[in-house]
């Protein structure tokens, strides 16, 4: 895959027409001897995701694979490496973006997404900031200084309480008010009663000032609940909410701001350094609470780094008795070779799915037989041979 | 705070009937004489986000203020924390529930996330796999051996080649066949044309097999896109697909989840380890990006860590020039205090909204002379003072 990679590297770029490439650039801590094998796994993982042997299709070689086009050294054993990635795997759908420029890749411990060169073609899918900052001040009918922002806290007040703070914040002048990002629609401050109190507050402290401030009420939940909260904020008046993108989900808070372009949106950072959830806990456990029936994992001894016990954790978590959920089909993954596949199940046991990728491709001709093997060599193993 | 959290954790537990506790589990990496203040500091970000000294009603040192319960030392410089949040503050939102155990506590570094121990009443919240192990035997009729699954690669193929992928791999009796994770809706392989040909591919195969194999189309998009989809495949017969619930986020899974029962959701790691993108990229580009106007995020000196280079970075790139792009109001915050306030705008410059929070409250009796003295600084601060 590696020296295949490389092969491509030196290809002319043929898009045709009307495609075109990003450039995604990341940071790699690796040794100099690595660097440009892990340059290229990068390159593969955000594109084809299989070996390049598996590919028999000129098309695909030239205008899908992506490539590494820079590698520099940016500090001892760090290096910033530049992929170009085909705009035609994207289309026009953000998630599908997110997916090509971090999807895989982010799993790797060593690498870190650091920034981005997007042709026309990718910007004009984002509208971005509805308002910005130059939106934000003509609201607030401030044209230079800077603005000042308060948050209603603790959760936990009851609405009169909050309504309270909201009402002084604005009489000192503060030109934002936002919900403490804890304060939902619980017992104690119900949304839709809490948003009108604080919206009169802030209009209360208006007549009695004549300053403007802006209230931003904490939008948060699944999206249904999103853009209900919303249309029930912008009957009340709400210029500005405030949201967790990473929380809520960057695609679905594209899909918020599409529906509501009205509001100005203050983006709190919860949950934006959700990396750090041991591995075990979030495929094992997590995605199964919100519903999953099958767990696709990183296998140990594959493209990615998990170790043994991570995976054992993971799949005893996925199966263990948990209240009244269901046990999750553990399914091991990210680069699984043939010749692993009876090791795989005397570890993992029956109650699993292996997932074989790129491997059964490896030999165009023989893809039938391959695959064939590889189903029998699963129904033949018993965990008592 | 930390010395009135741990005062807190001494107080008996006056939940009222029906409301409960969730234990929450954070493995970090610490000092031993730090390790106290560091589990305090977390109880704090997952509950009330404020110093203590500013919350004045008993029933929220009571009942909202998140506990430590437990430290337990599992390594060199490394330890378990586990700590007790109110259920009150999550009711029954799946998305404050990610906001209430892991939201701030993801920007620190050195915590990780690892593990939950939730009462009946938060269980009750989620239906967990609909179909899970068991169901997905029953679908394929394969009660005990493993399973096996196979992924159509590369993205690029057109339809009729991916069509002749699923169907080689169905005859060579592959359980699960699935869509790479970069396949979606492109124009060489439409989602509709591609779900339709695999799905009559499958049972094509099947007729001449009498073997059964799911399809597994990917599912990928914001919110709408996803449930579109998700009808399109339901009407071609579908019976399992492939998501990835950290690209399209936690909450917006759930949902589709719930409004699919039917399906069996084979979950996808991509972006699973979104931690690993540059703070000053993920805030100040991608945020931007996606539609935010106003970006808060944990400045240097607060309670998180991030650098000083970092912020700048940050700010600029909320702020440069970007094809058609408005930019975005930088929010520094996390921490802030008042006698920060000029150090800040000097830093920042005018082009800034300044967050303060819990530092408006600590005394309760003059938060609006605080307030204002906030807002009478910001107002006399000018670059050339």
């Amino acid at each position: 895959m590696v020296r295949a990679c490389a092969e491509v590297r030196g290809r002319a770029r043929a898009q045709p027409p009307g495609m075109g490439w990003l450039t995604a650039s990341y940071i790699v801590d690796c040794a100099a001897r690595d660097i440009e094998q892990r340059a290229a796994q990068i390159a593969s993982e955000q594109s084809v995701e299989c070996p390049l042997e598996a590919i028999v299709d000129e098309r695909i070689l030239d205008e899908i694979v992506a490539r590494v086009v820079g590698i520099e050294r940016s500090g001892k054993g760090r290096y910033r490496v530049d992929v170009e990635i085909a705009t035609q795997t994207i289309g026009t759908n953000p998630a599908q973006f997110v997916n090509m420029v971090f999807g895989n890749a982010s799993l790797w411990d060593d690498v870190m997404f650091a920034g981005l060169d997007v042709p026309e073609s990718i910007l004009a899918m984002f509208p971005g900031p509805r308002h910005g900052s130059d939106g934000i001040r003509k609201l607030l009918r401030v044209p230079s200084r800077p603005l000042t922002n308060a948050a209603m806290k603790p959760q936990g007040l009851h609405v009169p309480e909050l309504a309270a703070l909201c009402r002084t914040f604005a009489l000192a002048g503060v030109d934002i008010i936002k919900d403490d990002h804890g304060i939902d629609d619980q017992l104690y401050s119900p949304f839709h009663e809490r948003v009108r109190a604080c919206q009169a507050a802030i209009a209360e402290a208006h007549r009695a000032s004549g300053k403007t401030a802006l209230y931003a009420p904490n939008l948060i939940g699944p999206p249904k609940v999103l853009h209900e909260r919303a249309r029930i904020a912008r009957e009340e008046g709400v210029r500005a909410v405030l949201v967790a993108p990473m929380l809520v989900g960057l695609p679905a808070f594209f899909e918020l701001v599409e529906a509501f372009p009205d509001f100005v949106y203050l983006a709190h950072p919860s949950f934006g350094g959700a990396r750090s959830i041991a591995p075990e806990f979030l495929f094992g456990r997590l995605l199964r609470l919100f519903g999953s029936d099958a767990i696709i994992f990183v296998n140990v001894g594959g493209r990615f780094g998990y170790t043994r016990d991570t995976c054992a954790a993971l799949a005893a978590n996925a199966r263990a008795p948990w209240g009244e959920l269901k046990p999750a089909l553990p399914v091991p993954a990210g680069g699984m070779k043939m010749d692993r596949i009876e090791e795989l199940l005397d570890f993992y046991g029956a109650d699993t799915m292996l997932l074989i990728g790129g491997n059964l491709l490896v030999d165009r001709e023989r893809v039938l037989e391959r695959t064939r093997e590889f189903v029998e060599r699963v129904m033949a193993w018993s965990p008592a041979r």
